[in-house]
């Protein structure tokens, strides 16, 4: 059986050398012989020991009857998109670590997939070398997933783990990520949240059998986070995590699917999650709560799941009849205002009373405290609201003169 | 496609329900029509709402060709074993939950079920509701394993984790986790290592490929463990758990393995799983460290396991190529005493001088303390030492009158 790998980057040429490091026990997990006959980029490798292995031709390798499997690992929605649905349409399964696609056309493809006897696999797309989305359709198999919550990016969890561990801030630790390789020079898809929005948006449309879309799902990012706002968490034993999550709507509610930092106790499963580590929650209704923890990125983590699927479509006989969820037009996922939620909120007014006129609006909140707070600042876990009770009550403050300096959701995880 | 389950206790009563209940989503998952048409039981069941189902005729289900896959949730070696054998050679697939039987005749089994073109599958035999037995030999597939360790048994995890939290003793945990169901009267298997021991070697035979028996593991359970030596874990930020672990020979070595108590970082993954549940870190050469965490036992996380292999053999066409392992003649682990670790210790003696004269036989060691520490007490971490000499040089002051009063390995989980 031969296999041809799109892209020749970080990602492919992990899954290259991953093929060829493992080649003979890969074969013996597949029960056959196997070969990576193309390898498609449009750069030249005259270097490369696989040298001979490279075409920019596309044409070549979909009218290649001997390929049967093809790693997507372009990234982006074009020209991965189109390559995608020509190899399925051509009979040949295709495995990929592109969120991004399948976030956004996975319900497409799956279909495409599935009409022509073939799989479209993407266990590399979400917590890269954590197994997950065949734990999710497999293993799971037999509970009703009900909630899902995960520490989805790497680098956005490196940042808070600098600023939580050593007080250094957004911007040093997002600089510091940016020389280990962490991060991209234009670091805005991971830091305002968009990466961890499509993993929790293809975990949602597995989970709960209908295509999420990033569109319908509250982002909030990192950037506005400070170190205030750490060591106000850390006095109630809590650390600051960006949170992707989702929940099935009840009795045909809608889905609540949110990607926002939150205060999480610093001693859950989730909680100890750092570094460039990703952590993911699933509770389904007979397990109670499974958590999957590893490297969410890196060349090999991620290939080493590309080269799974590739094994296991090698495997198949058939399109899994398991992985799949039904397309739909969006606008399934409830408004995040109609979300309960208790809130962080750190305030100054040099006029107002905070702590009375918070009680008064609020009930009974818990006040924190930190070193060096000034006296005009006020922070507090207001106790659990609708997101538009409390954004009503909020902007009340602000026109009395209150300066709301930071507001963070309060998590159980 | 029919199924039977062998043995109504709480496993098999779990099945049951959980068959029943996530029929229809299970079907769809499966792409067939499901039945659960026997449940053998030597009881009688006159009220359940399955009487009709039940039969105490094991033959019946051996003869009736439509049942495809059985699930043996009897415990035990026998009749397990003969009734799995049997219902293998009848060209049956087989799910279980039956640690004992995998550990002890798993290479053999599994043979079995791919000379009848079937399969031997256990996911609920190791960390109950947890996903490990599937990732382990599919989505780490492009992996070469080289250590897995974990927090394999519920309960002993429940009676220390009392201890740490509540600085309840031994026995007084041991017998609140009787009175809730999660310790058996005869706690023996739980306690003393033997339950971790059956999972450790499991994974082990899993993951290096060759059958590992329960006999060749060093296995040393929580009964010797005190507050007291709790409490110096806590002063080095450790807690103490029963980790059982295994680690690939080098260069044609054996492997290690091992079960015991050991220190680990209380804020690690390991180290915060708490209360029942289990955690699993597997370690492959691509993937870096990965960790599983969950209800490692319980009736429902356990029988949704079962029920997830029933769909999988529901959906193949053939025995799986890569869950199997070669038979061994045992007498493939290493000595115990061949391995090195640092370790703790806890010493007594009203007249040898213990901090220096344990420099001198084993260099810098690290002191640890605890509130109310007797003058005469002695506690430290000794440097990364083999066990073999760690053990003659406690044997000189074990002959000089020194009480040892705890000696607990120290790991970098």
């Amino acid at each position: 059986m031969n296999i041809a790998v799109l892209g020749y980057g970080t990602v492919g040429s992990g899954v290259v050398e991953v093929f060829f490091k493992n080649r003979e026990n890969l074969q013996k997990k597949a029960g056959q012989d196997l070969d990576l006959k193309y390898i498609l980029d449009v750069r030249e490798f005259p270097d490369s020991p696989y040298a001979d292995r490279f075409t920019k031709d596309f044409q070549q390798i979909v009218e290649d009857d001997s390929v049967k499997v093809v790693a997507e690992v372009i990234g982006g929605l074009e020209p991965a998109y189109t390559f995608t649905k020509t190899c399925l349409e051509h009979g040949k399964s295709v495995v990929t670590s592109n969120k991004e696609l399948v976030a956004q056309k996975g319900a497409e493809l799956l279909a495409i997939a599935r009409e022509n006897h073939v799989n479209y696999l993407f266990e590399a797309s979400v917590g890269g070398g954590i197994p997950i989305i065949r734990p999710l359709h497999m293993c799971l198999a037999a509970n009703r997933i009900d909630e899902i919550a995960g520490i989805l990016n790497g680098t956005t969890n490196f940042i808070l783990t600098k600023m939580i561990r050593e007080n250094m801030s957004f911007q040093d630790a997002l600089a510091l990520a940016q020389k280990l390789g962490y991060a991209e020079r234009d670091p805005s898809a991971d830091v305002e949240g968009k990466d961890a929005c499509r993993k929790i948006c293809i975990l949602a449309s597995l989970s709960f059998g209908e295509h999420v879309f990033p569109k319908d799902v509250y982002t909030e990012g990192i950037t506005e986070i400070t170190l205030e706002d750490v060591a106000y968490a850390a006095s109630c034993d809590c650390v600051i995590k960006l949170i992707g999550r989702a929940k099935r709507g009840q009795d045909g509610e809608k889905i609540m699917a949110m990607v926002s930092p939150a205060f999480i106790h610093h001693e859950s499963q989730l909680g100890t999650v750092d570094d460039v580590f990703n952590g993911i929650l699933v509770r389904g209704d007979a397990t109670g709560d499974v958590v999957f923890y590893g490297k969410g990125a890196g060349k090999l983590p991620t290939a080493s799941a590309v080269v799974g699927d590739i094994i296991e479509c090698a495997k198949a006989s058939d399109t899994s009849p398991s992985l799949r969820w039904n397309p739909s037009q969006g606008g399934n996922v409830a408004d995040h205002l109609e979300n309960s939620t208790r809130m962080y909120v750190r305030l100054q007014s040099d006029t107002v009373k905070l702590p009375q006129m918070l009680e008064k609006q609020f009930g009974q909140v818990q006040p924190l405290s930190r070193d060096g707070q000034p006296d005009n600042e006020f922070a507090c876990i207001l106790p659990e609201r609708k997101e538009r009770e409390i954004e009503e009550e909020l902007s009340k403050l602000t026109n009395m003169g209150v300066e709301i300096l930071g507001k963070v959701r309060v998590l159980d995880y």
